[in-house]
């Protein structure tokens, strides 16, 4: 990279957000920090904000010591969707959950910037949007799950070849050997104990019910161009195999690390050059020893079942499973409904929801909200 | 691929060539036999000549059938250096064994075409003449051995990114879990019992001795231009991750596939293009189950060593070693010394060698005969 590369962090006091600026502080050379965008966490940002010095920042409350901390940088308030587009700002990393992270990648897009994105629910309620806004703007998507990361990078120099299959590995969550009758009675205390990866509440629930990689299948077909019939998830305990992909011939490649996002984020942003320094530990496989393939079990974990057949079906199936699923998981960690309510819940909206093919923004945003207000008043113990 | 791809197979007999032959006859619409050149098997050529009708066939050896099957093909006898430069041949297979490749390699290299290399010795005994013939030629080499592809495929759109270490896979070979006790008696006839791949025979005791993972290091730092500290040799016994490569930042990407040499003959061929259908059954990662991965046991395979010893030390080390292996094996299959005694006889040769830097081919062939009368003459038992 020659010149210094200005990055707006959308979702900064997240754990992407955080890890992103761990990235950026250890290569003052390489990167710098254009905006910092955060939610309700605003001490957080705060210190961020005098920290990082970006010339722009946005959060969803108002604080004092933000303000303080945002005039002692010269620190310009805007909304992300206006952080976005800025000519200043040379890529931008969205880190937000949920829908918030919509606007400001289809901005950034249709500005022909690069988006680096975290976001799961931008992809899964509006991927063709998302591609529209990139085919107009000439904005490019990279990814910055490791699953995605890992399927990019086994594509590079393989333009033009045609993808038999793209195997998502999954991790399989924290309960990923108990039985339907033990996950029926789990607590939101052990949902959230990950094996493997340390996250936010809401991922490590997805997670557990393999949601997450439900989401991930539909993200991969947007990303990399393939039907969902050429999606598949195998299940990998170590989370050493980030994922593969398997071309015409037979050749199967794939992207292999210790569990760090450090990697896929570094490389959103160092892209298309690699760092000269690894973010992790390096992997010592005769370490590690062993790996393990299994299949993924659609009786335990219907939810990787209803992301796939919402993705296949396209429209707005994918953002209302998503919506029910945000509302179910925060019932879930109220105690207000049981971990196998969850799938059953989603599955109820899903099949009061007649999706409409090509929607708007609107009507993805309509969707989104009828299948929140229709998860809310959901009888708990809907799968019984 | 526009037109049909002429192919000259040298060694077209042997194990690697009839599967080229098989890939070849699959796909005619892209591929045809240019032409062929066999050993002392003139049987099995004169039927292949017959069979493929190539322009040009070379042979070892003198046979009637042979002739007469040449003769109804119109096929003209040259021998292999002038087979791989004629204007008509788009692309060479070396694919015979031993010194025999070397000529052939140089000189399709000069003559700017690119070459499919399955042959160890070529690049083992004079790597540094391989590199300049292609440099001042034109030509290309594009690797066959199963795990010099793979990592040639992971390196498919890094270009200028650094490479920090390529991690050979080996299968361990026929004797990979005997003690040192045990490997120091076992027979010929165990030694040709590879676990994972059906090879010739001198390969096979190469592959018990792990010298054959000891060349394929010496390949890589010719093929891929790393040092000898950059490689590494992990063993996996389920021969499925073909190699790996890890880049500067810490990502390590793979290849894998079910063993069958035929997808990376293939790709060799149809390169910069993958064929759009698999030569051997699609890889079923969760049928596979598990993968294994250790350290390689450098006492009890002492030629893994040396080999690599023989790499890192350069000039016509390599092409001793090479020498001395090749008396070794034959010595071993005609029962005169032991399996251990094949590495040291190997090390005598070696220490009683000065090896010459930037050999000739001159100096590499003298170097050659020399460490052969040596390895004949050697006492068995050298290692007691």
């Amino acid at each position: 990279m020659s010149a210094v590369r200005s990055v707006a962090i959308l979702g900064s006091t997240g754990s992407i957000g955080r890890q992103a600026l761990d990235v950026i502080a250890r290569a003052p050379d390489r990167f710098s920090v254009a905006a910092l965008a955060g939610g309700s966490n605003t001490d957080l940002l705060a210190a961020q904000v005098a920290g990082f010095r970006p010339r722009y920042a946005a959060s969803a409350a108002t604080d004092p010591d933000l303000a303080s901390a945002m005039e002692t940088a010269r620190c310009l308030a805007l909304p992300p969707e206006e952080i976005a587009v800025q000519p200043d700002v040379d890529i931008v990393l969205v880190a937000t959950a949920g829908a918030a992270g919509l606007l400001p990648t289809l901005a950034a897009l249709r500005a022909g910037k690069p988006v680096a994105i975290a976001n799961k629910e931008v992809l899964v309620m509006a991927g063709h949007l998302v591609r529209e806004a990139a085919e107009v703007g000439g904005g490019e998507l990279r990814p910055v799950d490791s699953e995605h990361s890992a399927i990019w990078q086994c594509l590079w120099g393989e333009e033009g070849h045609a993808i038999r299959r793209i195997l998502l590995t999954a991790s399989g969550g924290a309960f990923r050997d108990l039985t339907r009758e033990q996950l029926a009675s789990v607590t939101p205390e052990q949902a959230l104990r990950h094996p493997t990866w340390n996250m936010g509440r809401k991922i490590t629930v997805d997670s557990a019910t393999l949601m997450n990689k439900g989401m991930e299948t539909i993200e991969a077909i947007w990303l990399f161009d393939v039907p969902m019939s050429a999606v598949e998830v195998v299940l990998h305990r170590e989370s050493i195999v980030h994922s593969l992909v398997e071309f015409s011939d037979g050749s199967v490649k794939a992207q292999l690390g210790v569990p760090d996002m450090r990697l896929p984020i570094q490389l959103a942003l160092s892209y298309p050059e690699r760092m000269p320094e690894p973010p992790m530990p390096l992997l010592d496989l005769a370490s590690v020893g062993t790996l393990h393939f299994t299949r993924p079990d659609l009786e335990r974990f219907p939810c990787l079942r209803l992301a796939m057949e919402a993705g296949a079906r396209g429209g707005t199936a994918p953002a209302v499973m998503a919506a029910a699923d945000e509302v179910a998981v925060e019932r879930f960690l109220r105690g207000e409904i049981g971990f196998l309510d969850i799938p059953a819940l989603i599955e109820a909206v899903l099949e009061r929801h007649d999706p409409l093919p090509s929607p708007s923004l609107e009507d993805v945003l309509a969707a989104d909200a009828e299948a929140r207000r229709l998860a809310a008043a959901a009888a708990p113990g809907v799968h019984a």
